[in-house]
Protein backbone atom coordinates (compact mmCIF):
# COMPACT_ATOMS: atom_id res chain seq x y z
CA UNK A 1 0.00 0.00 0.00
CA UNK A 2 1.30 3.34 -0.85
CA UNK A 3 0.97 5.41 2.70
CA UNK A 4 2.56 8.53 1.37
CA UNK A 5 0.89 9.69 -1.93
CA UNK A 6 -0.42 12.66 -0.85
CA UNK A 7 0.65 16.19 0.21
CA UNK A 8 4.07 15.77 -1.65
CA UNK A 9 5.37 19.27 -1.74
CA UNK A 10 2.82 20.97 0.09
CA UNK A 11 3.89 22.43 3.31
CA UNK A 12 1.90 24.47 6.20
CA UNK A 13 2.51 26.53 8.44
CA UNK A 14 0.51 25.65 11.49
CA UNK A 15 0.19 28.19 14.11
CA UNK A 16 0.12 26.42 17.08
CA UNK A 17 -1.53 24.07 19.18
CA UNK A 18 -5.21 26.00 18.71
CA UNK A 19 -4.78 24.28 15.25
CA UNK A 20 -6.08 21.09 16.63
CA UNK A 21 -9.37 22.53 17.66
CA UNK A 22 -10.31 23.72 13.88
CA UNK A 23 -7.60 22.30 11.74
CA UNK A 24 -8.04 24.79 9.38
CA UNK A 25 -5.45 27.71 10.28
CA UNK A 26 -3.12 26.72 7.98
CA UNK A 27 -1.22 28.89 5.70
CA UNK A 28 1.03 28.11 2.26
CA UNK A 29 4.29 28.23 2.81
CA UNK A 30 5.66 27.14 -1.02
CA UNK A 31 2.85 28.35 -2.82
CA UNK A 32 4.92 28.68 -5.99
CA UNK A 33 5.28 24.30 -5.86
CA UNK A 34 3.26 22.98 -8.30
CA UNK A 35 1.40 20.39 -6.68
CA UNK A 36 -0.53 23.62 -4.62
CA UNK A 37 -1.74 24.68 -7.93
CA UNK A 38 -5.23 23.58 -6.91
CA UNK A 39 -5.27 25.89 -3.73
CA UNK A 40 -4.03 28.87 -5.58
CA UNK A 41 -7.13 30.30 -7.95
CA UNK A 42 -6.84 33.75 -8.50
CA UNK A 43 -9.05 35.07 -5.30
CA UNK A 44 -8.81 38.70 -7.12
CA UNK A 45 -12.41 37.71 -8.07
CA UNK A 46 -14.34 39.50 -5.44
CA UNK A 47 -17.46 37.17 -4.62
CA UNK A 48 -19.76 40.08 -4.57
CA UNK A 49 -18.90 39.44 -8.73
CA UNK A 50 -20.41 36.16 -8.81
CA UNK A 51 -24.23 35.69 -8.95
CA UNK A 52 -26.16 35.24 -6.32
CA UNK A 53 -26.09 31.38 -5.78
CA UNK A 54 -29.87 29.78 -6.38
CA UNK A 55 -27.76 26.29 -5.83
CA UNK A 56 -25.98 25.16 -3.31
CA UNK A 57 -22.45 25.94 -3.18
CA UNK A 58 -19.50 24.30 -1.59
CA UNK A 59 -16.46 26.61 -0.80
CA UNK A 60 -13.46 23.89 -0.90
CA UNK A 61 -9.55 23.98 -0.10
CA UNK A 62 -7.88 20.80 -1.27
CA UNK A 63 -6.78 18.46 1.04
CA UNK A 64 -9.21 19.95 4.09
CA UNK A 65 -12.19 18.34 5.57
CA UNK A 66 -14.29 19.91 2.73
CA UNK A 67 -13.09 16.98 1.22
CA UNK A 68 -15.10 14.88 3.12
CA UNK A 69 -17.85 16.54 0.94
CA UNK A 70 -16.54 17.59 -2.32
CA UNK A 71 -16.14 13.88 -2.37
CA UNK A 72 -20.12 13.31 -1.72
CA UNK A 73 -20.70 15.39 -4.55
CA UNK A 74 -18.89 13.50 -6.88
CA UNK A 75 -19.62 9.80 -5.63
CA UNK A 76 -23.35 11.01 -5.41
CA UNK A 77 -22.88 12.70 -9.49
CA UNK A 78 -24.40 16.42 -8.24
CA UNK A 79 -21.62 18.36 -9.47
CA UNK A 80 -24.90 20.22 -11.38
CA UNK A 81 -26.65 20.80 -8.47
CA UNK A 82 -24.08 21.59 -6.04
CA UNK A 83 -21.63 24.19 -7.00
CA UNK A 84 -17.97 23.95 -5.99
CA UNK A 85 -15.73 27.02 -5.13
CA UNK A 86 -11.98 26.44 -4.77
CA UNK A 87 -10.39 28.87 -2.89
CA UNK A 88 -7.84 29.18 -0.96
CA UNK A 89 -6.24 29.78 2.83
CA UNK A 90 -5.94 33.41 2.25
CA UNK A 91 -9.51 34.06 0.72
CA UNK A 92 -10.72 32.18 3.34
CA UNK A 93 -9.21 33.93 6.21
CA UNK A 94 -9.43 37.50 4.62
CA UNK A 95 -11.90 37.98 1.94
CA UNK A 96 -14.22 40.27 3.89
CA UNK A 97 -17.24 39.08 2.57
CA UNK A 98 -16.59 35.43 2.76
CA UNK A 99 -15.78 36.15 6.66
CA UNK A 100 -18.56 38.05 7.28
CA UNK A 101 -20.76 35.21 6.87
CA UNK A 102 -18.52 32.58 7.60
CA UNK A 103 -16.84 34.24 10.82
CA UNK A 104 -15.38 30.86 11.99
CA UNK A 105 -13.26 31.01 9.11
CA UNK A 106 -13.60 27.28 8.81
CA UNK A 107 -14.52 24.50 5.81
CA UNK A 108 -16.28 23.01 4.71
CA UNK A 109 -18.85 25.85 4.45
CA UNK A 110 -21.97 25.45 2.27
CA UNK A 111 -24.14 28.06 0.67
CA UNK A 112 -27.24 26.63 0.81
CA UNK A 113 -28.32 28.75 -1.71
CA UNK A 114 -32.22 30.20 -3.25
CA UNK A 115 -31.13 33.09 -0.79
CA UNK A 116 -30.72 31.28 2.36
CA UNK A 117 -27.54 31.53 4.70
CA UNK A 118 -25.26 29.17 5.25
CA UNK A 119 -23.82 26.19 7.71
CA UNK A 120 -20.55 24.64 8.66
CA UNK A 121 -20.09 20.94 10.16
CA UNK A 122 -18.82 18.32 7.29
CA UNK A 123 -21.23 15.81 8.67
CA UNK A 124 -23.95 18.07 8.76
CA UNK A 125 -23.56 19.05 5.32
CA UNK A 126 -22.80 15.52 4.01
CA UNK A 127 -26.99 14.71 6.15
CA UNK A 128 -28.33 17.83 4.46
CA UNK A 129 -27.03 16.66 0.93
CA UNK A 130 -28.10 13.27 1.32
CA UNK A 131 -31.64 14.08 1.96
CA UNK A 132 -31.95 16.67 -0.43
CA UNK A 133 -30.25 14.41 -3.42
CA UNK A 134 -30.16 11.04 -1.82
CA UNK A 135 -33.77 10.18 -1.92
CA UNK A 136 -33.52 6.77 -3.81
CA UNK A 137 -30.55 6.09 -0.53
CA UNK A 138 -27.75 4.39 -2.91
CA UNK A 139 -24.87 6.23 -0.38
CA UNK A 140 -27.11 6.26 2.81
CA UNK A 141 -29.60 4.51 5.15
CA UNK A 142 -32.94 6.31 5.46
CA UNK A 143 -34.17 7.96 8.74
CA UNK A 144 -36.27 5.64 10.90
CA UNK A 145 -39.78 5.20 10.03
CA UNK A 146 -42.84 3.36 11.91
CA UNK A 147 -42.52 -0.27 11.06
CA UNK A 148 -38.77 -0.47 10.12
CA UNK A 149 -37.19 -3.59 10.67
CA UNK A 150 -34.52 -4.14 13.74
CA UNK A 151 -32.19 -5.02 10.67
CA UNK A 152 -33.04 -1.53 9.83
CA UNK A 153 -33.18 0.18 13.05
CA UNK A 154 -29.70 -1.31 13.62
CA UNK A 155 -28.64 -0.45 9.91
CA UNK A 156 -29.75 3.29 10.51
CA UNK A 157 -28.08 3.59 14.34
CA UNK A 158 -24.87 2.25 12.49
CA UNK A 159 -24.89 4.26 9.71
CA UNK A 160 -25.48 7.88 12.17
CA UNK A 161 -22.71 6.32 14.27
CA UNK A 162 -20.07 6.49 11.81
CA UNK A 163 -21.61 10.05 10.09
CA UNK A 164 -20.47 11.26 13.81
CA UNK A 165 -17.24 9.36 13.93
CA UNK A 166 -15.40 11.31 11.78
CA UNK A 167 -15.82 14.85 12.25
CA UNK A 168 -16.29 14.09 16.08
CA UNK A 169 -13.74 11.49 16.75
CA UNK A 170 -11.35 10.22 14.37
CA UNK A 171 -10.67 13.83 12.83
CA UNK A 172 -9.16 15.27 16.52
CA UNK A 173 -7.40 11.99 16.54
CA UNK A 174 -5.24 11.67 14.02
CA UNK A 175 -4.37 15.44 13.70
CA UNK A 176 -2.20 15.88 16.80
CA UNK A 177 -0.20 13.12 14.90
CA UNK A 178 -0.17 15.21 11.93
CA UNK A 179 1.12 18.03 13.05
CA UNK A 180 3.95 15.71 15.44
CA UNK A 181 4.98 14.58 11.73
CA UNK A 182 3.90 16.59 9.09
CA UNK A 183 7.36 18.12 7.72
CA UNK A 184 9.27 17.41 10.84
CA UNK A 185 12.45 15.16 9.40
CA UNK A 186 12.30 11.49 10.79
CA UNK A 187 15.51 12.04 12.90
CA UNK A 188 13.67 15.15 14.66
CA UNK A 189 10.41 14.04 15.65
CA UNK A 190 9.13 12.85 19.04
CA UNK A 191 8.95 8.92 18.78
CA UNK A 192 7.72 8.74 22.27
CA UNK A 193 4.53 11.18 21.73
CA UNK A 194 4.52 9.81 18.18
CA UNK A 195 3.56 6.26 20.04
CA UNK A 196 1.34 7.54 22.55
CA UNK A 197 -0.86 9.34 19.90
CA UNK A 198 -0.98 6.40 17.36
CA UNK A 199 -2.22 4.10 20.75
CA UNK A 200 -5.32 6.42 20.66
CA UNK A 201 -5.49 6.29 17.64
CA UNK A 202 -6.11 2.53 17.50
CA UNK A 203 -8.21 2.30 20.60
CA UNK A 204 -10.31 5.13 19.38
CA UNK A 205 -10.30 4.46 15.59
CA UNK A 206 -8.97 1.45 14.41
CA UNK A 207 -10.71 -0.70 16.87
CA UNK A 208 -13.87 0.85 15.89
CA UNK A 209 -13.67 0.60 12.46
CA UNK A 210 -12.25 -3.20 12.78
CA UNK A 211 -15.07 -3.72 14.69
CA UNK A 212 -17.44 -2.91 12.52
CA UNK A 213 -16.32 -4.00 9.27
CA UNK A 214 -16.04 -7.75 11.21
CA UNK A 215 -19.19 -7.55 12.45
CA UNK A 216 -20.77 -6.17 9.00
CA UNK A 217 -19.06 -8.50 7.20
CA UNK A 218 -17.30 -5.87 4.95
CA UNK A 219 -15.67 -4.96 2.46
CA UNK A 220 -17.55 -1.45 3.47
CA UNK A 221 -18.25 -0.41 6.65
CA UNK A 222 -21.98 -0.95 5.96
CA UNK A 223 -21.40 -4.13 4.82
CA UNK A 224 -21.70 -4.60 1.09
CA UNK A 225 -22.68 -1.35 0.55
CA UNK A 226 -20.49 1.78 -0.17
CA UNK A 227 -22.17 4.39 1.35
CA UNK A 228 -21.09 7.83 2.53
CA UNK A 229 -19.76 6.88 5.58
CA UNK A 230 -17.41 5.33 3.79
CA UNK A 231 -16.71 8.47 2.02
CA UNK A 232 -16.39 10.46 5.23
CA UNK A 233 -13.96 8.30 6.68
CA UNK A 234 -11.72 8.18 3.84
CA UNK A 235 -10.44 11.72 4.57
CA UNK A 236 -9.62 10.60 8.25
CA UNK A 237 -7.48 7.45 6.98
CA UNK A 238 -5.86 9.94 4.09
CA UNK A 239 -4.31 11.71 6.91
CA UNK A 240 -3.26 8.92 8.78
CA UNK A 241 -1.64 7.44 5.14
CA UNK A 242 -0.30 10.68 5.06
CA UNK A 243 1.61 11.18 8.85
CA UNK A 244 3.93 8.50 7.62
CA UNK A 245 3.62 6.26 10.89
CA UNK A 246 3.03 2.65 9.28
CA UNK A 247 1.29 1.21 12.55
CA UNK A 248 -1.82 3.62 11.88
CA UNK A 249 -2.85 1.70 9.27
CA UNK A 250 -1.03 -1.47 10.05
CA UNK A 251 -4.21 -3.68 10.73
CA UNK A 252 -5.11 -5.97 8.34
CA UNK A 253 -8.81 -5.44 8.15
CA UNK A 254 -7.99 -1.90 7.72
CA UNK A 255 -5.05 -1.92 5.09
CA UNK A 256 -7.73 -3.83 3.27
CA UNK A 257 -10.41 -1.55 3.62
CA UNK A 258 -8.39 1.54 2.75
CA UNK A 259 -7.23 0.49 -0.01
CA UNK A 260 -10.37 -0.45 -1.48
CA UNK A 261 -11.76 2.80 -1.02
CA UNK A 262 -8.88 4.77 -1.76
CA UNK A 263 -8.68 3.45 -4.61
CA UNK A 264 -11.73 4.51 -6.20
CA UNK A 265 -11.81 7.32 -8.60
CA UNK A 266 -13.14 10.05 -6.97
CA UNK A 267 -10.83 9.05 -4.10
CA UNK A 268 -7.93 9.48 -6.25
CA UNK A 269 -8.76 12.63 -7.83
CA UNK A 270 -9.62 14.46 -4.09
CA UNK A 271 -6.43 13.36 -2.76
CA UNK A 272 -3.89 13.42 -5.46
CA UNK A 273 -1.72 16.48 -6.34
CA UNK B 1 -25.09 34.47 36.69
CA UNK B 2 -23.74 31.61 38.97
CA UNK B 3 -21.10 30.15 36.64
CA UNK B 4 -19.49 27.49 39.25
CA UNK B 5 -22.82 25.88 40.45
CA UNK B 6 -21.12 22.63 38.78
CA UNK B 7 -18.61 19.86 39.85
CA UNK B 8 -17.80 21.82 43.45
CA UNK B 9 -16.43 18.47 45.33
CA UNK B 10 -15.34 16.90 42.51
CA UNK B 11 -11.76 16.12 41.62
CA UNK B 12 -10.43 13.88 38.16
CA UNK B 13 -7.27 12.85 37.56
CA UNK B 14 -6.73 13.48 33.81
CA UNK B 15 -4.19 10.81 32.56
CA UNK B 16 -1.95 13.48 30.11
CA UNK B 17 -2.92 15.39 27.16
CA UNK B 18 -4.46 12.26 25.25
CA UNK B 19 -7.24 12.74 27.38
CA UNK B 20 -8.29 15.82 25.16
CA UNK B 21 -8.94 13.03 22.18
CA UNK B 22 -11.33 11.20 24.77
CA UNK B 23 -12.24 13.36 27.32
CA UNK B 24 -12.97 10.30 29.42
CA UNK B 25 -9.94 8.93 30.78
CA UNK B 26 -10.85 10.51 34.26
CA UNK B 27 -10.81 8.35 37.30
CA UNK B 28 -12.24 9.91 40.46
CA UNK B 29 -9.65 11.07 43.00
CA UNK B 30 -12.26 11.47 46.33
CA UNK B 31 -14.80 8.92 45.73
CA UNK B 32 -15.92 9.27 49.00
CA UNK B 33 -16.81 13.45 48.55
CA UNK B 34 -20.85 13.02 49.13
CA UNK B 35 -21.14 14.83 45.47
CA UNK B 36 -20.11 12.01 44.61
CA UNK B 37 -22.70 9.28 45.14
CA UNK B 38 -24.07 9.24 41.94
CA UNK B 39 -20.51 8.03 40.22
CA UNK B 40 -20.33 5.42 42.67
CA UNK B 41 -23.13 2.77 42.09
CA UNK B 42 -22.14 -0.28 43.07
CA UNK B 43 -20.81 -2.40 40.27
CA UNK B 44 -20.22 -5.29 42.06
CA UNK B 45 -23.57 -6.32 40.17
CA UNK B 46 -22.50 -7.91 36.90
CA UNK B 47 -24.05 -6.83 33.49
CA UNK B 48 -24.20 -10.60 33.36
CA UNK B 49 -26.97 -10.99 35.87
CA UNK B 50 -29.40 -7.96 34.42
CA UNK B 51 -31.93 -9.04 32.10
CA UNK B 52 -31.38 -8.59 28.49
CA UNK B 53 -32.55 -4.92 27.72
CA UNK B 54 -35.69 -5.26 25.48
CA UNK B 55 -35.35 -1.53 25.34
CA UNK B 56 -32.38 0.76 24.51
CA UNK B 57 -30.43 1.57 27.51
CA UNK B 58 -27.90 4.37 28.18
CA UNK B 59 -24.84 4.29 30.40
CA UNK B 60 -24.30 7.35 31.72
CA UNK B 61 -21.63 8.56 34.15
CA UNK B 62 -22.77 11.97 35.66
CA UNK B 63 -20.80 15.26 34.45
CA UNK B 64 -19.70 13.22 30.89
CA UNK B 65 -20.89 13.56 27.65
CA UNK B 66 -23.66 10.88 28.12
CA UNK B 67 -25.07 14.19 29.77
CA UNK B 68 -26.23 15.15 26.27
CA UNK B 69 -28.34 12.52 25.57
CA UNK B 70 -29.90 12.02 29.27
CA UNK B 71 -30.81 15.35 28.59
CA UNK B 72 -32.54 14.59 25.73
CA UNK B 73 -34.21 11.63 27.47
CA UNK B 74 -35.86 13.77 30.19
CA UNK B 75 -36.41 16.51 28.13
CA UNK B 76 -38.78 14.34 25.71
CA UNK B 77 -40.21 12.51 28.47
CA UNK B 78 -39.21 8.78 27.43
CA UNK B 79 -37.79 7.20 30.95
CA UNK B 80 -40.07 4.66 30.40
CA UNK B 81 -38.52 3.85 27.11
CA UNK B 82 -35.22 4.36 27.29
CA UNK B 83 -33.51 3.28 30.46
CA UNK B 84 -30.38 4.43 32.01
CA UNK B 85 -27.86 2.59 33.91
CA UNK B 86 -25.31 5.09 35.96
CA UNK B 87 -22.05 3.21 36.15
CA UNK B 88 -18.70 4.74 37.39
CA UNK B 89 -15.29 5.65 35.63
CA UNK B 90 -13.65 2.10 36.78
CA UNK B 91 -16.53 -0.18 35.91
CA UNK B 92 -16.44 2.10 32.12
CA UNK B 93 -12.54 1.03 31.72
CA UNK B 94 -12.62 -2.08 33.42
CA UNK B 95 -15.71 -4.33 33.42
CA UNK B 96 -15.30 -6.97 30.77
CA UNK B 97 -18.20 -7.19 29.35
CA UNK B 98 -19.01 -3.73 29.34
CA UNK B 99 -15.38 -2.92 27.68
CA UNK B 100 -15.58 -6.03 25.17
CA UNK B 101 -18.96 -4.22 24.04
CA UNK B 102 -17.87 -0.98 23.67
CA UNK B 103 -14.09 -0.90 23.38
CA UNK B 104 -13.42 2.55 23.08
CA UNK B 105 -14.37 2.66 26.70
CA UNK B 106 -15.97 6.15 26.01
CA UNK B 107 -19.54 7.15 26.97
CA UNK B 108 -21.86 8.07 25.83
CA UNK B 109 -22.88 4.15 25.01
CA UNK B 110 -26.62 3.28 23.67
CA UNK B 111 -27.18 -0.27 23.62
CA UNK B 112 -29.90 -0.76 21.04
CA UNK B 113 -31.91 -3.21 23.08
CA UNK B 114 -34.03 -6.19 21.44
CA UNK B 115 -31.11 -7.97 20.97
CA UNK B 116 -29.17 -5.73 18.55
CA UNK B 117 -25.27 -4.21 19.49
CA UNK B 118 -24.60 -0.66 20.87
CA UNK B 119 -23.37 2.53 19.18
CA UNK B 120 -20.89 5.19 20.27
CA UNK B 121 -21.17 9.25 19.62
CA UNK B 122 -23.89 11.81 21.46
CA UNK B 123 -24.43 13.20 18.22
CA UNK B 124 -25.60 10.22 16.99
CA UNK B 125 -27.48 8.96 19.54
CA UNK B 126 -29.32 11.93 19.96
CA UNK B 127 -30.60 11.82 16.16
CA UNK B 128 -31.46 7.97 16.49
CA UNK B 129 -33.23 8.62 19.63
CA UNK B 130 -35.61 11.48 17.78
CA UNK B 131 -36.05 9.65 14.87
CA UNK B 132 -37.41 6.72 17.13
CA UNK B 133 -39.58 8.65 19.88
CA UNK B 134 -39.64 12.48 18.43
CA UNK B 135 -42.08 11.55 16.05
CA UNK B 136 -44.02 14.76 16.57
CA UNK B 137 -40.99 16.34 16.00
CA UNK B 138 -41.42 18.41 19.85
CA UNK B 139 -37.66 18.73 19.78
CA UNK B 140 -36.93 18.42 16.72
CA UNK B 141 -37.02 19.72 12.50
CA UNK B 142 -37.57 16.49 10.49
CA UNK B 143 -35.85 15.17 7.64
CA UNK B 144 -36.47 16.89 4.41
CA UNK B 145 -39.11 15.92 2.28
CA UNK B 146 -39.97 16.94 -1.59
CA UNK B 147 -42.01 19.59 -0.96
CA UNK B 148 -40.36 21.03 1.70
CA UNK B 149 -40.55 24.91 2.58
CA UNK B 150 -37.19 27.15 1.88
CA UNK B 151 -38.03 28.01 5.62
CA UNK B 152 -37.83 24.16 6.29
CA UNK B 153 -34.91 23.37 4.61
CA UNK B 154 -32.60 26.30 6.17
CA UNK B 155 -34.31 25.09 9.97
CA UNK B 156 -33.41 21.29 8.70
CA UNK B 157 -30.11 22.27 7.71
CA UNK B 158 -29.56 24.55 10.82
CA UNK B 159 -30.87 22.05 13.14
CA UNK B 160 -28.03 19.04 11.36
CA UNK B 161 -25.47 22.24 12.17
CA UNK B 162 -25.75 22.17 15.48
CA UNK B 163 -26.21 18.39 16.30
CA UNK B 164 -23.03 18.43 15.23
CA UNK B 165 -21.39 21.75 16.76
CA UNK B 166 -21.59 20.41 20.05
CA UNK B 167 -19.59 17.35 19.71
CA UNK B 168 -17.56 18.34 17.01
CA UNK B 169 -16.41 21.43 17.58
CA UNK B 170 -17.45 23.10 20.95
CA UNK B 171 -15.84 20.65 23.01
CA UNK B 172 -13.15 20.28 21.35
CA UNK B 173 -12.74 23.91 22.14
CA UNK B 174 -13.67 23.97 25.40
CA UNK B 175 -12.03 20.87 27.00
CA UNK B 176 -8.53 22.38 26.80
CA UNK B 177 -9.95 25.65 29.25
CA UNK B 178 -11.17 23.33 31.26
CA UNK B 179 -7.87 21.36 31.31
CA UNK B 180 -5.80 24.14 31.86
CA UNK B 181 -8.30 25.30 34.67
CA UNK B 182 -9.99 22.60 36.36
CA UNK B 183 -8.56 21.77 40.05
CA UNK B 184 -5.76 24.38 39.12
CA UNK B 185 -5.37 27.20 41.61
CA UNK B 186 -5.57 30.41 40.27
CA UNK B 187 -1.81 31.55 41.14
CA UNK B 188 -0.71 28.53 39.05
CA UNK B 189 -2.86 29.25 36.14
CA UNK B 190 -1.38 29.37 32.91
CA UNK B 191 -2.88 32.70 31.89
CA UNK B 192 -1.61 33.32 28.56
CA UNK B 193 -2.62 29.74 27.66
CA UNK B 194 -6.17 30.54 28.67
CA UNK B 195 -6.75 33.79 27.15
CA UNK B 196 -5.49 31.99 23.72
CA UNK B 197 -7.82 29.02 23.95
CA UNK B 198 -10.63 31.59 25.08
CA UNK B 199 -9.60 33.29 21.78
CA UNK B 200 -10.26 30.27 20.13
CA UNK B 201 -13.68 29.99 22.13
CA UNK B 202 -14.85 33.20 21.12
CA UNK B 203 -14.05 32.91 17.18
CA UNK B 204 -15.55 29.05 16.93
CA UNK B 205 -18.05 28.90 19.63
CA UNK B 206 -19.33 32.12 20.97
CA UNK B 207 -19.35 33.52 17.51
CA UNK B 208 -21.40 31.11 15.74
CA UNK B 209 -23.88 30.73 18.85
CA UNK B 210 -24.35 34.40 18.72
CA UNK B 211 -24.88 34.96 15.04
CA UNK B 212 -27.46 31.71 15.48
CA UNK B 213 -29.42 33.69 17.93
CA UNK B 214 -29.50 37.09 16.88
CA UNK B 215 -30.72 35.31 13.15
CA UNK B 216 -33.12 33.22 14.42
CA UNK B 217 -34.80 35.64 16.78
CA UNK B 218 -34.01 33.49 20.23
CA UNK B 219 -34.66 32.95 22.48
CA UNK B 220 -33.22 29.20 21.85
CA UNK B 221 -30.65 28.41 18.71
CA UNK B 222 -33.64 27.35 16.52
CA UNK B 223 -35.90 30.63 17.15
CA UNK B 224 -38.81 30.33 19.97
CA UNK B 225 -39.22 26.57 19.92
CA UNK B 226 -36.49 24.84 22.44
CA UNK B 227 -35.43 21.60 20.80
CA UNK B 228 -32.66 18.96 20.93
CA UNK B 229 -29.71 21.56 19.80
CA UNK B 230 -30.12 23.55 23.01
CA UNK B 231 -29.96 20.39 25.06
CA UNK B 232 -26.58 19.38 22.97
CA UNK B 233 -24.89 22.63 23.51
CA UNK B 234 -25.76 23.17 27.42
CA UNK B 235 -23.16 20.52 28.24
CA UNK B 236 -20.54 22.77 26.50
CA UNK B 237 -21.68 25.60 28.22
CA UNK B 238 -21.86 24.27 31.52
CA UNK B 239 -18.56 22.74 30.96
CA UNK B 240 -17.36 26.46 30.14
CA UNK B 241 -19.02 27.82 33.20
CA UNK B 242 -17.44 25.37 35.46
CA UNK B 243 -13.81 26.56 34.33
CA UNK B 244 -14.66 29.98 36.28
CA UNK B 245 -13.31 32.18 33.08
CA UNK B 246 -15.89 34.89 33.41
CA UNK B 247 -15.11 35.87 29.43
CA UNK B 248 -16.23 32.58 28.10
CA UNK B 249 -19.99 33.49 28.90
CA UNK B 250 -19.80 37.35 28.62
CA UNK B 251 -21.42 37.74 25.58
CA UNK B 252 -24.56 39.53 26.61
CA UNK B 253 -27.05 37.42 24.36
CA UNK B 254 -25.24 34.01 25.33
CA UNK B 255 -25.12 35.19 28.86
CA UNK B 256 -29.11 35.39 28.23
CA UNK B 257 -29.70 32.08 26.14
CA UNK B 258 -27.51 30.28 28.71
CA UNK B 259 -29.56 31.47 32.11
CA UNK B 260 -32.74 30.53 29.97
CA UNK B 261 -31.73 27.17 29.16
CA UNK B 262 -29.71 26.16 32.46
CA UNK B 263 -32.71 27.36 34.67
CA UNK B 264 -34.59 24.31 33.20
CA UNK B 265 -35.71 21.35 35.85
CA UNK B 266 -33.88 18.83 33.54
CA UNK B 267 -30.44 20.86 33.56
CA UNK B 268 -30.50 21.96 37.31
CA UNK B 269 -31.12 17.84 37.90
CA UNK B 270 -28.32 17.00 35.54
CA UNK B 271 -25.61 19.32 36.29
CA UNK B 272 -26.29 19.73 40.22
CA UNK B 273 -23.98 18.29 42.77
Amino acid sequence: MNVAFVFPRISFLWTGTSSLVAGQRCVLRQPSSRSCTALSPPWSSSLESLPASESPRLYHIKFYSSSRVLGLIEELGIKDKVNTRVIDAAKLRLDPELTQRNPTKRLPYLELGDGLDGVIESGAIIQFLLEMYDTNHTLSFPPLTAGDSKDQVRKRAQFLQFLYFGPSTAYHTIMPIFFQTFGVPHDKRNQAEIQRLAGDWDRLVVGVLVKQLKESGGPYLMGPKFTAVDIAISFDLMTASFTGVPSLLADPLLAEYFKLISSREVFKNLYSP
